[in-house]
């Protein structure tokens, strides 16, 4: 176990299946309502923790406001890239965001995510359901490693967070 | 009730909600199954049967295969336009074709478009399945209109056919 698998203990997303066609995460942070909203429309912030730790993201189109689209290119340290969209259909300031989600490597495949902060005071709680077309999608996203994936990229939210609010 | 009506008389699509989430229309033609085919994917003959008697068709872009992605837009009689987008999942000449589908107008909401020809020797059945996020959006889309437009569009689809055959 690595120093920063521990720092992150009992910091994991809490994520389930209530249904056939979700998954659902949970997740607190140590910052007011107001500033984890930011990072999550922020195009400089998001560039700093959406992704894997060993990924560079470009922030390649981000309309945040309801039809607008985005674009994040994800390249990799041997400088191979991949790239995700969506549209944003939602954008409620400080506490839901509702946008459509896919992977350029399999185009077609559009999931809706909705994500909604709970203003805790000095803490923020996240909850991001993806709602897919059929459970297939679904349990593909859950084998492509996409828990593992959201946590790393939840911890450099964190981080991010801590910076922020020292800064 | 006018003439162009009563010369559809019977030829109406079989318009079904099996499922809380679908919406499944069938039809026959008069055509072998390979005609009905490149009508669907030829970008001039969809230009000449897409959408409505009073619309013109512009294909913006037709890339028929597993993620390409087509943009089609309709130019109302009075000159405003609205446009329906989406990506090919799945080409299978000449017996199936699965796309997403969205309007422009309601940027986010994708649905998934599976049809399917079954060959009837010199007739055609073609099954479209809509496969939607939610039942709301696949109410909005029945409210909408889509059984009547998407039965004029059919009938300019019969009308090709016969002009096909007999030129």
């Amino acid at each position: 176990m690595t120093d920063d698998t521990q720092a992150t203990e009992g910091r994991m997303a809490k994520v389930t299946t209530p249904t056939d066609r979700e998954i659902v995460s949970e997740r607190v942070f140590d910052a007011p309502r107001e500033l984890v909203f930011k990072t999550y429309t922020d195009p400089e912030l998001v560039a700093e923790w959406w992704g894997l730790r060993s990924t560079t993201t470009i922030v390649d189109k981000m309309e945040v406001r309801a039809g607008g689209g985005w674009r994040f290119v994800q390249r990799n340290e041997d400088g191979t890239e991949t790239a995700f969209r969506g549209t944003y259909r939602e954008v409620t300031p400080p506490e839901r965001i509702v946008q459509t989600f896919e992977w350029e490597g399999m185009p077609g495949h559009v999931l809706v995510e909705t994500v909604t902060f709970e203003d805790l005071g000095e803490r923020t709680k996240m909850v991001n359901t993806s709602l897919f077309h059929t459970t297939e999608e679904r349990d593909g996203m859950l084998e492509a490693g996409m828990e593992s994936g959201m946590n790393e990229s939840l911890q450099l939210l964190d981080e991010l967070l801590e910076r922020l609010r020292s800064s």
